[in-house]
């Protein structure tokens, strides 16, 4: 196939009719597919089925140290639990707190005490002028959501293959002391599946920020949500490289179960340095008397370690692979040569990433939605839901069906075909 | 027995002497009992044993809807939880929303929120000079706990047998715009167990705040957890009097089943106007994805309705009557006609609240502890721990035994009989 752009006018002309038939075609078919959010389809949450068999009247429910997990108590989470959680992260038990069902609400906490009373003693955040974030782009929505809320400025850092540009991260990082935080999902990145390199993690790791109580906020939600088993993406891990530079206190971890488990019934957890952990017990001890203890414990024994944790994994790459594949492929056969897109075949995580056009991707997800499969919004991989060059949109293939996954990727590359052929008329009228 | 202020001096050493000699004798006995917080005992723990079946892998796992409760979703509950809840209040499922395993937190959450981003529209609290909250006392610590982390300032409202002193609290309410609100547990006080009167909810309702952002915030979490099926108390609906009064908004009520299941793994809830409720998820969907709402489904399909709910708290008052009431015998045969402390007999809740002669409760508190038996510490019913009387000891009956609660409730009218006797003594230097 030849690129769009070396075609005359005419040739386009006669292209956008075929695909304006095509498009007829789709309309009439009245789908009706969803591809906008990260959520595991149903064959996935099939997979822990037997974890709702694990407690039952019959359980012991008394912890390894004999707490009782149906009262009160194990506020920082059960000891089997923060054991197991540790692993996945390659951290130590007590550098874990274990929390509830969601890692979101451990971030928003975490930033909302920082605004309301500062970070282990430095000004709270309402007492500054100006707070700023940096935003790897594109990122995940709710991250910017909840910086967005709290009226944080937030400053768009391009995402490369090999993680921010940390070029830019160190010049603001370094010398700006507004600059109070990064959000970073640094394996299968949200949504472009790339992994931070070696480099970049050392970097991150070496930097020398202008404001003492900034922090690194490493949501590393795809820790072990590898695709394929001979390609699994290893990055380093940033709390030994933080602690080795000299900065033990600069990252935050965050990380769950809810792309294992259950979303919304697993557990979360953040691992960070001794000091910030005390520090976040010494304020969670006001918020609440403890966590849900019995669905910890449900987690640990069903788990077991992780060695379970990774073998289950595995099943879960199962069901996702064809699904992933089901988009790839068809993007590669229809889309190849035409530069009118580019993406990232990705290793691991919940999303492909697609970058259209300058000024497409809106048109894009409006056409999609108009025949009937839903897209997360373009913009929304931005700070402020805006998207500069109007360019990249989320792909989410996970909650779908293999077959449903390749009837909307037809339906996906029939409208970036369409908008950008209309696009480029455009542009020579 | 004659009154211990009309002893003289050598009949007061006498008694002493007396009572030194049984402190030693219990002093041998090693005892080590709690009695400091309300963590329901292990029977009343196994009363829930079959919850843990009622959701297993052969399980619908669908709601009523058809919403899968292991995915993503119905961030304000599922239908099934907000309807008995709102049962459990007397309230519109719509006027519920369902959250995680802590009431306490959303109450946190909702202190936080104002504080960060105001109370539907009004100012954020952090750009106040001052905020001021009235608390009733003697009441519950981790009440006062969170409004002092915020920095607010807290006033001391005496709680009567019909609740709190309504001149007191019209006075500042109607007058002062920095009163933005007030900390009630409004049947079966913590730690007095007196439930509000028909007439102080009334005068609640129809309060006219000096600010528009005053809340009433209403912690119900002993609504249906009567001791005696034939003495319950019952509380107006707030909700409905302040709409009936032209105040819809004035009022967040807290609930929870921590102390119907289990503590740390039930639900909670807050009740609400449906403006409040909007503002509230407005701010909860940056929060949360959702909360757990396979738990929600378990005790949804556990306690099925409110008559399910009212036949299990029926077990849990069997399990706790002879435990008060182990008490209650104690401090009425030991005690009465002493005049060195005062009590109420509650009808439910938690607590048993204890006024010592001022000046003795640090006393009472620290020789229990010599003994082995731990009390909630003195000071902590007040705001900032620091109770002016030095009187109040809160005495939580619920996690020990029956036999163990005899025993402690044995050591602590010793307790308080010896420092009485003290303090007089020392009075009479």
């Amino acid at each position: 196939m030849r690129p769009y752009k070396e075609l005359t006018k005419n040739e386009l002309l006669t292209v956008k009719a075929a695909l304006e038939e095509e498009y007829k075609t789709m309309e009439a078919k009245g789908l009706k597919l969803n591809m906008a959010r990260g959520k595991p389809g149903f064959s996935q949450l099939d997979l822990c089925e037997s974890m709702l068999d694990i407690i039952n009247s019959t359980s012991d429910m008394k912890t390894v140290l004999g707490n009782d997990t149906r009262n009160y108590g194990d506020l920082d989470g059960i000891g089997e639990i923060r054991h197991l959680m540790a692993a996945m992260m390659d951290v130590k038990k007590d550098n874990v707190l274990v929390c509830g069902n969601s890692s979101l609400n451990i971030m928003y906490d975490t930033i909302s005490r920082s605004f309301t009373h500062g970070v282990n003693g430095n000004l709270p955040w309402y007492k500054l002028d100006k707070v700023k974030f940096l935003c790897p782009v594109p990122g995940y929505d709710r991250h910017f959501k909840i910086t967005e809320t709290f009226g944080i400025e937030m400053i768009n850092i391009p995402l490369y293959e090999d993680g921010p540009d940390m070029d830019m991260v160190e010049e603001y990082v370094n010398n700006d002391p507004a600059v109070k935080g990064i959000w970073c999902v640094p394996k299968y990145s949200n949504p472009t599946g790339i992994s931070y390199s070696d480099e970049v993690v050392r970097r991150f790791a070496a930097l020398k920020p202008a404001a003492p109580d900034f922090r690194i906020y490493w949501d590393n939600a795809y820790c072990i949500h590898h695709l394929y088993e001979d390609t699994k993406d290893e990055i380093l891990n940033i709390l030994d490289e933080c602690e080795k530079a000299g900065n033990p206190n600069m990252v935050y971890i965050f990380f769950s179960t809810s792309k294992i488990s259950f979303p919304g019934s697993g557990v979360s957890a953040i691992a960070s340095s001794l000091e910030n952990i005390d520090y976040i017990l010494s304020h969670m001890t006001v918020q609440t008397i403890g966590h849900d203890k019995i669905n910890q414990l449900r987690h640990a024994r069903f788990f077991k370690d992780i060695d379970g944790l990774n073998e289950h994994m595995k099943k879960h790459a199962e069901v996702l692979r064809p699904k992933f594949e089901a988009v790839l492929t068809t993007l590669e056969a229809e889309l190849t040569g035409l530069e009118i897109g580019t993406w990232i075949k990705p290793r691991g995580g919940y999303f492909i990433s697609f970058n259209s056009l300058p000024g497409c991707a809106k048109d894009i997800v409006a056409k999609c939605k108009a025949l009937g499969v839903i897209l997360t919004g373009a913009g929304a991989t931005f700070p402020y839901g805006k998207d500069p060059e109007d360019s990249n949109i989320r792909i989410a293939p996970t909650f779908p069906s293999v077959e449903e996954m390749e009837e909307a990727a037809k339906v996906f590359v029939l409208c970036v075909k369409l908008s950008s052929a209309e696009m480029l008329l455009k542009n020579m009228e």
